[in-house]
């Protein structure tokens, strides 16, 4: 009875469907001091570019100072607009005018837009089992139907894509490095999603935080190469540069862009123009390559030492696949031991996942957890799988 | 039919009430090299505070650079909340917990998950005549029935909102130097509202933005203090500081907090931690108090030009108050000429305004504008004026 709870306030009927983040809830619990966390999807901040964030923001202030501080156009930045349009051309085959690209508070806000202009009450949404929970928790308010396609390591499979596309609003897909999955589609599985979308009239939101992050191959192109005009594509500044700007971006087809816009502007009207074009300033020195590619040696050795240590102490407690980019592993535990229960203990051990129930749209399996390789180094992910390990073996969890 | 317009995708119905902002189109029009624009709502961009940013900035990223780059809590920085409650203390009389202070990416934000959390289809919302546009774009996509409350130059008429309270989810009021019309409650009609309001039990958002612009008096104290459970408040950044920082912040009573947290998290996770450690180091050297008044003085002497140049310029043409805060002065023009209308022709003679019209939630008077005194130098205020008042008389527009 939120009318009482509340009192004068009466809420909207939606916010009964909003909850409070079970991560970053977790998240809270595990920032205590000397815990080894393996839950916050967190980039490492050694990977943060320091010294050119302070160059840049140094000749932003010195040479644009009135504009940087003042109310900016609703779109974006041009030049950080240009910048993506290019990048995107080059990194993912996509053909898009700068016209297509609306700057964003992180490519959480791309999500909250992408409801609020395509999701109807009782509208269905597909997404994948498991998804990302922040696009759960973006989607749900605008009071949809979200169901879970069947996936396995390739991406949703395509009999269970095809079977449910007919009057969907649109499917959410994160194709490289999903969180929390890990896995990438293969390119075969790729063209068979392209083909049932188009065929189908079945729009497709491509959510694409972690496509530089590969660490053997690069992954197959994406979606919206494949399909310009059914796909709203979006990406992210969070994980190449630094999450602490909210700097992200959502490409549209030009027939869908005027609705989104209008969208961001009764949000928040702009996106900060300090934050644009700092990192506008970061991205035209051309760093970004290099750096991603530091990132990416970086990150293969904390993938490589969770692989290593997953191998020496979790065999026969649980089963995973190694993931060719990302920052993410998904644990599936032997025995339905569950994961949510047994988080108390591991964080008295002194260790910290994420449970992987909340990923779920639908049917949550409660014998799962994501472990996180990027934030903690590779010295001590030994130390807290090896604990994580301990808690399993000792936890006694009732199985299911 | 939205969707046949913009196949594959189905537009959601909400985004029918959408539409592109008439002053953000318009201001594009206005940025004409030459043009003298008393339309935008722009702050002037030598009050920005450049020496102290370019300091704080720097004391940021040699600091907390991994902090202030990293995601962060979606409540805003601790000690930004503490410093706005101590503020909102010291200045509104407001007793609040730094643990009611939500940080919104500008106080747009703020307008906008007050939608999310209180609006539903159909739910019936009181604004003043006129309000402001921002709001009206905010809570429109929620598909509420926004009602006009007939108001004087003291607020909402109080047998109006007397007569409109039981049933409606919330009355939005900006007590302080309204945009558009820059009017100031008195301390009786304050006090009425919050009387009324609490009688009634219709929650009250109280937006104020321009509280600190005051040019002779300090407006009374705000409703917020009258009737705390009852009253939901939302500050800006971007008038006393800067906008392009986009940091604004919503004080909620307690039992509301966490569903406009959970908004915001599904919103866009949180503001910058960037901008809001920044914009923390400015504020905690205590400037603000004199940096106030510096704008105080400034504007109160574009305020003086405009009152001028509209006696000498626009007597017979137009009726006007003198705005003892804020930005603006509000115009309704003699014979019913139609603003929106004279628009083309006045830009044609190089001087911009905002047609009064759509700050109406109902029954728009065409015969209205807006002039914003704090953009354009005192020197060229009264050329603007002059220039606008020779468009009005020799317009030959068809008057009501």
């Amino acid at each position: 009875m939120p009318e009482i709870a509340t009192a004068p306030f009466t809420l909207a009927r939606r916010t009964a469907r909003m909850n409070p983040s079970v991560i970053r809830e977790l998240l809270k619990v595990t920032e205590r001091p000397g815990i080894i966390s393996m839950a916050g999807g967190l980039p490492s901040a050694d990977t943060f570019p320091v010294e050119a964030m302070r160059e840049a923001t140094a000749r932003v202030l010195r040479d644009a100072p009135r504009e940087a501080l003042q109310y900016a156009a609703s779109e974006g930045y041009g030049p950080l607009r240009e910048w993506v349009a290019q990048y995107l051309a080059a990194h993912q085959g996509m053909s898009v005018s700068s016209s297509q690209v609306l700057i964003t508070n992180g490519s959480q806000q791309g999500l909250d837009l992408v409801g609020k202009v395509l999701i109807d009450a009782g509208s269905r949404v597909l997404v994948e089992t498991p998804t990302y929970l922040g696009a759960v928790q973006a989607f749900t308010p605008y009071e949809g139907a979200l169901e879970g396609l069947a996936s396995d390591g390739e991406g949703p499979r395509p009999d269970a894509f095809a079977g449910a596309a007919r009057g969907a609003r649109f499917a959410y897909v994160l194709p490289n490095f999903q969180n929390p999955r890990g896995h990438v589609y293969s390119e075969a599985r790729r063209a068979a999603l392209a083909d049932i979308a188009r065929g189908e009239g079945l729009p497709l939101v491509e959510d694409n935080p972690y496509g530089d992050l590969w660490y053997d191959t690069p992954p197959p192109r994406g979606l919206a190469s494949r399909w310009p005009e059914g796909v709203l594509y979006l990406g992210s500044f969070s994980k190449v540069l630094a999450p602490g700007l909210r700097l992200g971006y959502a490409v549209a087809p030009p027939a869908l862009y005027p609705k989104l816009l209008q969208a961001k502007q009764a949000a928040d009207l702009h996106t900060a123009i300090f934050n644009q074009r700092i990192v506008h300033e970061v991205l035209k020195s051309g760093m970004l390559d290099d750096h991603i590619e530091a990132i990416r040696t970086r990150y293969r050795a904390h993938r490589d030492a969770m692989a290593d240590a997953l191998d020496r102490h979790m065999t026969g407690l649980a089963t995973w696949q190694r993931p060719v980019g990302g920052m993410f592993f998904w644990l599936e535990l032997a025995g339905g031991v569950d994961a949510t229960a047994l988080l108390p203990k591991a964080v008295e051990a002194g260790v910290a996942y994420v449970p992987g129930a909340p990923f779920y749209a639908e049917g949550p399996r409660a014998d799962t957890l994501r472990l996180s390789f990027v934030t903690v180094s590779p010295e001590t992910i030994d130390a807290g799988v090896a604990a994580l390990a301990r808690v399993i073996r000792e936890s006694g969890m009732p199985r299911r």
